[in-house]
């Protein structure tokens, strides 16, 4: 497996596999990978040639006042992983070597304005200009994407479409701990009692699947769910909501495909957690 | 010469031409071509094995009060010219092939916000995003744009870097006619008063250009310009201005790479025109 820091060293190596005729996976990381990340590897290793894990903690994400400083970092640990999933290539570059002086950027409007990016106003922005970089650099021919960032997940798909990329987006399920808690990297903020608060996540995702149906009130799939967050004391709701799986924009109704997501603050940590109902 | 109508035609040739490891050529255009136009398809066709020349009239960079409808259009004359300089295929989409309620777009910020950028708010950020599916689309090894619009130009390098397209931007130089007026599909617009009036702007050109020196002040250089402008009554300043060659910001000495740069409505024509001068 290779290693590389640079934008121009991880061009030429993709060139000389593009020459040879191989197809390329890139599965985008912000790195401290977890089951859920090795998911995406496992199955970018199954779809394609060349494996390529980018592991890069993207500054022009994080707001002002997130946790860009405090975010988990261990690229001896990641590398392991990669090399023994099979991976071909990390690619970790340095927020100098991606970013001097930019004045150009992807942004994608309604979509990102409800959920996470009410409270995260410019995180989106900073997703679709490092994505296009990373598939710019790598120029796959498939990208993997994991369903708990919901969100990013439909995001990036119309990104692609409105703007034309000729990439295959593959999203993948969400990897749950034993006990149903999502697997993040940020899960490592919580302590002992926070890590069982955080459960609550879970089971409310568990109890919205239960009572939804086709056609169900946004309410009635929505007010058990806050009820069982609201029971938890160390937790507080930034959202919980019913929207368009495609536009992500509020509805009343599931009377078509729908994502019902939420993000709960336990203690200081913001966790997310979602499920996805067709009709 | 082939012509396509549609993003999927399109991308198949390409990748056949790609998979016989041809190197394409993309010379963006809005068609009612002229001999500028011509000027970057011979130099494109010098340049690679395949040359593509996109003819699109793209109507996310014009304002709501510019001049979409009127913007001249002459497919036929446009495809026997690009047949007869050895262009290999036109791809001449329609708006509704290339935008479906589109949510997704590119931006740059500073360099889009002087010169053009201030009478034409939303111009730069159409130019970007079309410009960004053509690359996806037609996945050139280079793109040619007119020296004549030099801040587009500017932008388009500036994009390219900032989000590591692996494109190669080449910039030609502008042609003028025998009198001295730069070619433009706008020119059409004029009337013959108004044609003879427009020469103001390349008088401006040549005496910038005389007077212009290293360390030169810009009040030097513009307020002789200015005043030639000026003494035309059926001419109107837009800007005359001295810009940085790289990021677009008035400066008040020539003293490193600088772009002169004017757009005067004559009549209800608007018309750029400019010169470039370096340390």
């Amino acid at each position: 497996m290779q290693v590389t820091k640079t934008v121009e060293e991880t061009r030429k190596q993709i060139k000389q596999w593009k020459k040879e005729g191989k197809t390329i996976g890139l599965v985008p990381t912000m790195g401290f990978l977890h089951e859920g990340h090795a998911s995406l590897i496992r199955k970018c290793r199954e779809q394609n040639d060349i494996v390529v894990v980018s592991d890069f903690v993207n500054p022009t994400q994080f707001g002002p006042n997130e946790d860009l400083e405090a975010y988990p970092r261990d690229f001896e640990r990641d590398s392991k992983l990669c090399e023994s999933l099979g991976a071909d290539l990390i690619f970790a570059p340095s927020p100098e070597d991606m970013y001097h002086d930019p004045h150009a950027f992807v942004s994608i409007d309604t979509l990102s304005e409800t959920l996470c990016g009410k409270t995260r106003p410019i995180h989106f922005k900073g997703v679709c200009t490092v994505v296009t970089k990373l598939f710019h650099i790598v120029a796959p021919d498939r990208a993997y994407f994991g369903e708990k960032d919901a969100q990013q997940l439909a995001i990036i798909r119309k990104m692609v479409k409105d703007l034309n990329f000729d990439i295959e987006i593959v999203g993948c399920p969400i990897v749950r701990e034993e006990d149903g808690l999502a697997k993040s990297s940020r899960n490592t903020y919580l302590n002992d009692k926070e890590r069982q608060a955080a459960l609550c996540l879970s089971r409310a995702v568990k109890t919205g699947k239960e009572v939804i149906y086709i056609g169900a009130d946004a309410k009635e799939v929505l007010n058990p769910m806050k009820a069982i967050i609201e029971a938890e004391p160390l937790a507080r709701i930034d959202y919980v909501m019913m929207v368009d799986a495609l536009t992500m924009q509020p509805i009343e109704k599931a009377d078509r495909d729908v994502l019902v997501a939420m993000a709960v603050y336990i203690g200081k940590t913001r966790l997310i957690d979602n499920f996805s109902y067709g009709v």
